[in-house]
C-alpha cells in the first residue's frame, strides 16, 4: 500500500502564541500544504507515502524536503528548479478574532512547474491511491493541466483517486473552478468537502449560515447526493465545523456513499491550531479506507483523527493510530496518560 | 481631526504566559497607560493622535517614544527630565487565580512635573478632541492641577474633552479623588466610566456583586442618569464587565446621551490581556463621535473595539477599523480568514 | 511545628506549550515529585519543611536542591550518592488529548537507596508530622522496607503521618500495592485518596465511569468509610476530579472523620498545569490541620489550594495563604489585582 | 535638511544565533535593506529622512512600515500595490564559515513598479540629499528607468546625489550594471564604493587578493582617482574591509576628493552583525557631509559609525551621533559606562 | 565562620545577548548588587553567609529573597518597607561598543532605610567578617550612617571588616565620596580596589590611561602602599583590568601586606558577562583569607575566581572552590570536562 | 556505496547558550553520539548510510528516529526494547572554563543489549563500510562481544571496517580498554584516533602537555607508525586540537599510510560548539577514501570538514560537500555569500 499526493508545499510563518503579525520581531517556521499534510499524517499511521511537488535548489527548500524525510514521507520524485518556494504567513486568531492568512506563494516553483517535470508513469509506481486537492488545479493553469495528466495515469492504472475540493477564493474564481474542476471530477472516486466548497465549486445550495457557525446535519445528505449524481463518486465524505470562536469549534463529519450517510460524533474542540484540520481528515479517511474500515467506523476514525490534530500546533498531524482508535473507543476527557 | 492625550506611559514587566512573577528570569517589556493606550488606538484607526506626558533622558525612554512612533503617534509635545519611567508589573491571571499588578510608578518624571513643563495653548494648537483619565490627576497634586490647566485651555479652545473616571485606589482615597475630579468634570464633556468608578469617586450607588460577576442592565441607566446630573455631560458610556474567571469574561457596554440609553451586543470573550480593555473602549467612542456615529452604532463599535483588544497581548490595542466593522456586522464566529 | 516529607524528587524536562515531545528541540526543565511538592506548598504557605531523598552527586541534583532551597526548603537530611536522579518527561494536553508521561525514573539514586542513608530517629527530630505517598514504597523493596523504618519511628515519636495512596501502574501491580500499604497503613493517621486510588490498592469498590467524568458524591462517603474501617485512619480525604477534557476540569474535594463527611465547593478550573494537583491538596490539607481548621474550613482550604495550583505551570504550587483564603471566601471571577 | 532615499526593503529572516538555515523551527524577522538602512541611521543620527519604495497592501509590510515609524523615517511616500515584499534569508556565519543570504526577491512590488508610481517632483520636496544603491537599479528595468527619472529631477532641483555601487551578481551581469550605472553616474556628486564594486562595475582593476582579506591601502587612491575621472564625483569614499573570519573584520575607509585621499582609523571588530555595515557607512558620510566636517572627520566619522553598526544585531544601525563621537575620539576599548 | 554583607540588591533588566535596549520586547531579570554578589559567591565556596539590605513588601522582593535562598544565603536580617526596589538595565556591550548601564535606584526602599531598620549587635552575632562596598553610604546619608554604625559595631565585637571602594561618579561626588569613605576606613581591614577608585575617592595619583587600556604593574604597589600609609589597613588588594574590548579584557590582581607586593597571574577573558567581576574577586579574597592562605595563594584564588565569573551570565558567581583551584593549577585551555 | 555505524545515540540536553546547568528552567535538546554523528555527516555528504542502535520504546526514542530520518539515515535496523535512552547533559564553556559533560547514559536499552537484537549478517547487507568507535564496546561487556560480532561479520564480507579509538574514562579503565580495544583491533583497516586515545589505550607514549595545548607535529608519526606496527592497520588519522580556550582551538590533522605522513592545514577556530568535532572528522575521512581521495586530499577534506563541524550548534555536522571544498581551496575568510 502506497499513497502518493501531489500538490504545493510552503513555509509556514507565523508569530508566536497569539501574537499579531511582526509584533514581535521573530516568525515560527514550519511547513504545510494540503497534500504534503495528508501525505505525512499517513505516513505516521504507518502508511507508506510519497510527496510530489516542485521545490527550488536552496537551503529553505532542503530544510523543507528535510522535514518531510523526518516524517518519513518518500520525497525522492520532487521536481527541483524555478525561483522561489510558496510561503503563507498564518496569525494565530483567539476569541472573536479569526486566525489571519497571508499567501505569498504567487510564482512559487512549482506554480510554474511544467508537464515534463513529472513523469507520472514512473511516479506512480507501486502505488494504491493518489490524492490532491482543489487547491492544485487552482494554482496555475500548467498545474492543473498536470494534475489532469496524473489523475488520467493514475486512472489507467486502476489507482483510486482521492480528491479534497478545497476551494481558496483567492487562486481562482468559482466559474474558474467549476470548469477545472468538473474535468478533473470524472477521475476522482472518494470526493472529501465541506458544505462551502460544494457551493461555491459546483454550486450545490445548502443555505448555510456559516458566520453563525449552526450545523444542520439533515442538509449534508442532499449536498452528498448532489456530488455523487454529478460525478458518481464512490463515496462522498463532509466535514462539519461549527466555529463557535478562534479558540471553540464543534467538528464532526459524515461520509455518504451508496445512498447511505454514517455520521461521526460531534467534538467540541478547544483548538490549538485548526490548520490542516481538513487535511487530517483526509489522511484519516484514506487510513480506514485503505484498511477496509467500515463506513461507520471510517467516519468515526477521520474524524477523530481530524479533532485531535487541532489540538496540536503547525500543518501537520502527529497523530498515532493508537490515539486515534483511543479517542475513538471513547476517551474524550483528556486525562493525564502516565 | 487631532486628538490629544496626556497622562502617564509606564513601561510594563511582564512574565511570559501564566508564570508568575519571577518564576523564570524574564520579563516581557511594553509599553502602557491609560492615555497612551487610547491614543495608539485611535492612530491605528486612522486618526490623528498626539501624547503628552513626561520622561526621563534615557535609553529606555527613548524606547517608549519608538514605540508609540511606530503606530504614528506624535510624541513631540513630550517633555524631557527627571528621574525615571513609572514601571508596572503584570502577572497573567487563569481561571480563578487573577491577574496581579505591582506599581513601581511613583516618583516618575511625570508624577514630579510642573506646570512650566507644558505650554497647553501650544500643544492644543490643531486640536478636535482631549483625553485624559481620573489616574493622571490622581498622580500627584502637581499632576491635578496641570490637568485642570489643560482642560481649562481646551475649553477655552472650544476643544472637546473626554474623560475616562478610572480609579485607582492606590493612588488616592475615594475623598481626594471625589474633590479633585469634581473640580475638573465641567469641563469634560463626555465621561466614561464603569459602575465601581461611579461609586468610588462620586458616591453613586449601584450596588453591584462584582465579585459574583452578575450584569444588570437595569441599573446602569440611573448611574449614567446621576452622573449627568451631577456634571452635565454630554453623553455618559459605562462599560459592563462580567468576569466569569480570568480567562472568560463577558463584555458589552452602554451610552447614555439625552436621556436616552443604548446598550451594544455583549460579547463571551475567551481573555488574551484584558489590560487596556477600557482604554481601547474610550478609543472606539472616540473615533465613533469623531466620524458623527450614532449613539447605537457608537457603543456597538467601540464594545466590540474593545473586545477585539482583549484577544491581542500587551497594553496597545492592534486593530483596525475594518476588523471592528467585520464583527459589528455579526462575524463573532472567529473563522479564518483567507 | 516541622513537616517532613520523604520521596523522589525528578527532573522534569516537557515541551513548552501544547507542543508534542521533540516538535521542537527544547524542553523546560524543572523538578517535580509527589512529597517534594508538598514540601515546596507548605513552606510557600510559611510551614517550616523538610524533604528527604537521595540523589546523585552532579550538577543537575545541586540545580534541585537549589531549586528547594530556593523555596525554603530544608534539604540537609538528602543523601547523596548512586548513578543517577529520576527524570518525568511531561507532554501537556489540550482538549480531547491528554497529557503523557513518560517515565525514565528506574535506577535513580533514591530507587536504589539502602536503610543506611537515612538516619529516621536525627531526620524526625523535631518533626510535627511526616508525609510520604504511596509512590515512595512502589519505586523498590528497599524503598518500601525505607518507608516503613521512617513511619515506624514516627509513630514511636508521637509524629503525625499522613500519606497520600497515589497508586501508580507503571511501579508496581495492584496485588504488591495492596501488600505492601497494608503493612504501611497501621502508622498512618490521614490518608488522602482518590477514588481510583481506593479502588486499585484497597480493591475497595466505587463504580466510577472516570473516563466519562462524571463525578456521584454520593459513592464518595461509602470510599471513605471503607478506608476507616480497614486502617482506622483518623481523617480520610479524597479528591473529586471530574476531567471534562485536558484544558477543563471540575474540582472538589472531601473530607471523612468520625463518620461525618465534608465537602468543598467544586471550582470550574481551566488547566494551566494540572501535575502537582492532588499534592498541592495534600499540603493544604496538611496546612489546615496543623492549623486547626475545623474539617468544613480544612477540605474547603486544600481544595482552594489545589485549584489554584492547577492555573500555574509546574510541580510546585507557588501559592500563598491569602492567595488561597481569598478563594475560600469567594473571589472566583478572577479578577485584576492592582 | 531632508534626505530622500529609495530602494528595496526587505523582510529578513534569521535562524537565531549561529543556528544554520531551519535547524530550529524560527527566524528573527526583521527588515533591511541597503537605502532603508541609510535613512534609518541618518535618522538616529537626528536627519530628517524620507523612505521611497513600493510595497503590498498587506500586514507584513504595514509591519515594516511601522518599524521604519519607530525609528522616525517619513514613509509617506512609499507606493502600495503589487504582489509581495521581497525577502531573504539571512544565516550567520561563524569562525571560517561565512553567512549566507538567500534572496526571494523576485516579483516584488518594488521590482514590478512602473514610473507613474512615484511623483519624484513632489517626492524630492525640500529634499537636500537623494541617495541610492547600484541595487536600486539591478532590480529591474523599470526601476533602473524610474532611478533615472529620481536622479534627473534631483539634479534639476539642485539636490546633491550620493550612491553607493553595491554591485550584486545574482541581480544583474557585469555588463548591464555597467551600462545602466554608466547613464546614471552623471547625476551622482558622492560615489561609495568598496574595491570589487569598482572592477565589478567599472572594471577599474585592483589586484586584491580579497579571500586572502588582504589590505593594500596605497592601491585605493588610484581606484578612487579612476572614479572621479571617469564620473566626474566630487567626493569618492571606499571601505576597506579584511575578512580574518566570520568572526573579525579589520575595518577603514577612505575619502578621496580634489585628488586628495584621507583615511579612516582601522577597527579591529569583533562582528555581531556585518550586514548594514556599509548602508551605516554611507549614512554616517552623508551625515558628516551634510554637516560640513572635513574630509578627515567625514571618514572617521564615517569609519566609526560603520563599525560600531556591526557590533549591532539585524541590518538598521542603531547608534547616536554621541556614540560615534566618543569612539571617533578614541574610547575603542568597550569599557561599561555607567 | 559566617561572612555579613550589606547594601543594595537590585532588579536586573538587561536585553538578550547582543541586542540593544528595547531592541526586542525583552528583558532577562535576574538581580544583582556588589553585596549580594559577594555573599552570593562565597555562598557557592561554601562559607555561611548573610546578606542585609531593605526590600519592598512585594512579589519581586519575594522574588529576589528565593533568588539568594537558591544559593544559601541566609535572608533573615533584610528588612521591609518602603516603596520599590533599586532597578538597573544592562545593555551588553561587544567589540569597541561598551556595556550601558541604567540606574533606575532612586527612592529605592534600601536608600530611604532609617537607623530603626537594622539591629547589628544582633545582626552581626557570630559573624566573623563584616563585608560592604563604597556604593552603600554612597546610597545615602542615612545610609552612610547605617553602615557607620554597622562598622564600629563590628569591630566592637572584633569582626574582621572588608571594603571594596567601588567609586560610582553618578551616586556621589569625589568630595562627598572622599569625606565619608574617609570617616569609615579607620575601622576597615582589608581595601579592595582598583587604580580609578583610589584616585576618584582618595586622590591617589596614577596616571594610567584607562580608555586605552594599557596596564603598568609597577605603578600598582603605590597605589597601595599610599592606602595603607593613609588607613593602616592590614591588606589592600588591587585588580588589574585591561580592557581590550568589550569581548576581551586581560585580568589580574595585586595583594599588598607589610609591605610586601603578590601579583596574580594575567588572564586573557573571553567575557560573557564581566558585571560582579570586582564582587567576585572580593568574594574569592575573603575566601582566601578566612581559609589562611597564603598572600600569594589568596591572590591567585581570588584572581582565577574572578576571571571564572566573568564567563558566566549575570551578576551572581556560580562557580566552586574546585574549579578556582583546577583554574589555578593551570587549567586554562577550557578543554571539555567528561 | 553504504556506511554502517555503530553505537549509541543519546538525547543530548544543553543550557541555552553559555548559561551553566539549570542556571535557566531549560534545555536545548537534541541528539548525538559518535556513531550516529558520523552517519548523519556522511548521510549529508550524500552517501547512503545506516545507523544501528537499540532504543527503548517511546516518544523520546522516535523524536530520534525521527531526527536521523530528517537527515536522511537509515533506521531500519535499530533494535527497540530496554528501559531508556542515554543521556548526556552538556555545560558549553567561554574562555577558559571549559564546556562540561555529565553523562546519564548507564542501563540504557543499548548498554543491556544481546547478541539476539542485531543479526549482522543482515545488517551489513550491500555495506561498504563499518564504522564504530571505542565508546561503544566500553559501554558493556555484552556490547563489546556485539562489536566483536559484528567487526568479524563485516570482515568475513570484505566490508572496510574504521574505528576511532575514543576513550572515555568513565566508561572503563585504560586495562580493560587495552584489552577489549586490542581484541578488536585486528578487524580494523582504517584506525582513527588523537595523541590521548593512543596513550590511554594502548600506552603508546607522546610526552604532550596537553593542559597548556601546545602542538608537536613531530611527534605524531611516531604515535601513528606504532600503531600500524601493532594492528597492520591500512591507515591512521590523528586529530591535532590546540586548546587555546574554550572559544579558540586551533585545529588540524594528519594521516599515516605506507609509512608516510600527510598533514592538513591548521585552522584556528572560533568554537561554536566542540562537540561532535572527532566525528565529522571520521565521516570527512571515510567519505574521501569511499570517493578515492589521495591521502593528501582526504586529510585536507577531513579537517575542513570538521573545522566547519565546529561552527555548528549541535553533535550533528550539517555540512555540504561544496562547502567543505570551498573551505579546502583557501577560502578561509568566512566572508558573506550571497
Amino acid at each position: 500500500m502506497k499513497v502518493v499526493t501531489f500538490g504545493e508545499i510552503m513555509l509556514r510563518l507565523a508569530p508566536f502564541g497569539y501574537l499579531r503579525f511582526l509584533q514581535e520581531p521573530s516568525f515560527q517556521a514550519t511547513f504545510g500544504g494540503g497534500e504534503a499534510n495528508v501525505a505525512v499524517s499517513l505516513s505516521n499511521f504507518g502508511i507508506d507515502t510519497k510527496f510530489v511537488t516542485k521545490l527550488p535548489n536552496n537551503d529553505i527548500a532542503l530544510g523543507c524536503v528535510r522535514e518531510l524525510n523526518k516524517y518519513g514521507v518518500d520525497t525522492s520524485s520532487i521536481s527541483f528548479g524555478g525561483d522561489r518556494m510558496g510561503i503563507y504567513f498564518l496569525e494565530k486568531g483567539a476569541s472573536m478574532r479569526g486566525s489571519k492568512v497571508i499567501y505569498d506563494r504567487k510564482y512559487s516553483s512549482i506554480s510554474m512547474a511544467k508537464k515534463e517535470d513529472f513523469d507520472w508513469d514512473t511516479i506512480l509506481n507501486d502505488c494504491t491511491l493518489f490524492h490532491f486537492t482543489g487547491i492544485t488545479p487552482a494554482i496555475s493553469d500548467s498545474l492543473a493541466e498536470i494534475t489532469l495528466e496524473a489523475v488520467k495515469t493514475a486512472k489507467k492504472k486502476g489507482i483510486t483517486v482521492s480528491c479534497d475540493l478545497n476551494y481558496r477564493k483567492k487562486l481562482w474564481s468559482k466559474e474558474k473552478a467549476n470548469k477545472v474542476m468538473s474535468s478533473l471530477m470524472p477521475y476522482v472516486d472518494i470526493c472529501i468537502a465541506n458544505e462551502e466548497d460544494a457551493q461555491d465549486v459546483f454550486n450545490i445550495s445548502a443555505n448555510a449560515d456559516l458566520n453563525a457557525g449552526k450545523l444542520d446535519r439533515g442538509r449534508y445528505e442532499s449536498v452528498a447526493k448532489q456530488l455523487v449524481d454529478m460525478f458518481n463518486f464512490k463515496k462522498v465524505a463532509i466535514t462539519l465545523r461549527e466555529s463557535i470562536s478562534a479558540n471553540d469549534n464543534n467538528w464532526g463529519a459524515m461520509i455518504y456513499s451508496n445512498g447511505v450517510a454514517n455520521y461521526s460524533k460531534t467534538y467540541s474542540i478547544r483548538i490549538v491550531d485548526r490548520v490542516g484540520g481538513g487535511d487530517s481528515f483526509g489522511a484519516g479517511l484514506i487510513y480506514s479506507l485503505l484498511n477496509n474500515y467500515s463506513d461507520k467506523d471510517a467516519i468515526e476514525f477521520a474524524a477523530a483523527a481530524s479533532a485531535l490534530k487541532q489540538t496540536i500546533e503547525g500543518d501537520f498531524s502527529l497523530i498515532s493510530v493508537n490515539e486515534v482508535e483511543s479517542l475513538v473507543s471513547g476517551n474524550i476527557g483528556g486525562r493525564v496518560q502516565r
